[in-house]
């Protein structure tokens, strides 16, 4: 099926990478698919790391996205977890980069709140609202939430960027928050 | 000039990325080439990405390193950087494992010690100590040290996997320093 926009949504993580990808035509938005990349079988960091390059790439030739949205956490623990954490998200990237698709970022808590309206919602919480917005039937629902979570992304890519309002309105989803700290929040109101 | 073996070094960060290739010949040890990738020009973090992603793809190309060697430092000032960092090191390291070509990765101490013999050195005695090992003309010293700092780090990966003592010994580099602490600096003296 053609669709005008493929939006695909990464939850980058280095044991699971979750994965989502919406096609939108008008106002309808399908689930075209959703899965992970299950890295814990991989000792080695870089085998790793290849492998999500791999995945990234293959996700990137068989759906053929316009536009990749990747859950980002801005903060973490320590310092060599954020040192992994970025390596993992880099390698993605480079998948992405290297097909000149443009990528934008959400953070965990932004994510949360674009979908259920509350940026503490847990990830069941965001599996469940998916499940209403998108028809998505329950035992679709994959067992690992990073696939919901890859999806969540995805969608608030394009609550984000399809509204008028905000395409209109500053440069970059960074700008729009810095102008409207709390904008999002209202709208869910 | 056909080479027994080629060692790309790569100093990776988020506004210089230094490379030097080496290409060995038994004892000989040649430079080359140096350089480095000017990320300051770009605003974007993504092109700036894309661009680390495009040179190391290049070089790999144009060089065909047999391996990569990586300086790393494991620990940073905060999570933010480190996470920038992480996603330097990550898109580099996504250009050469894609080309299946083996990485190694050396703490900045441990490169300052294989080379000068002192973990604290600056990197004008890293560089001066390059110039005199490898033979290289004042004048082909880069003003960017960001280049022979990525010289050094192939230097070190051809000191620790040249010698038959270490490749007969521990499977790999961290388990030899886990089992040799102080073996580098010893080898030094």
């Amino acid at each position: 099926m053609d669709y005008e926009r493929i939006i695909m949504g990464i939850d980058p993580g280095t044991n699971v990478m979750g994965y989502g990808v919406l096609g939108i035509n008008g106002k309808k938005i399908d689930v075209i698919v959703m899965g992970v990349i299950e890295l814990n079988r991989f000792e080695s960091h870089y085998k790793r790391l290849h492998r999500i390059f791999e995945r990234v790439t293959g996700l990137a030739e068989q759906y053929l996205p316009d536009e990749v949205a990747l859950e980002a956490p801005f903060f973490g623990k320590n310092v060599q977890s954020m040192l992994k954490l970025g390596r993992a998200q880099g390698v993605a990237m480079a998948a992405v980069l290297c097909r000149d698709i443009p990528i934008a970022e959400y953070a965990p808590r932004l994510v949360k709140m674009a979908v259920t309206g509350n940026g503490q919602a847990s990830k069941e919480q965001v599996a469940n609202m998916l499940r209403h917005l998108l028809g998505i039937p329950e035992d679709k629902i994959p067992k690992m939430l990073d696939a919901t979570d890859a999806l969540a992304v995805a969608l608030t890519h394009y609550y984000e960027t399809g509204k008028p309002a905000v395409v209109k309105g500053p440069s970059s989803w960074k700008d729009f928050l810095a102008k409207n700290p709390d904008r999002i929040a209202k709208r869910r109101q």
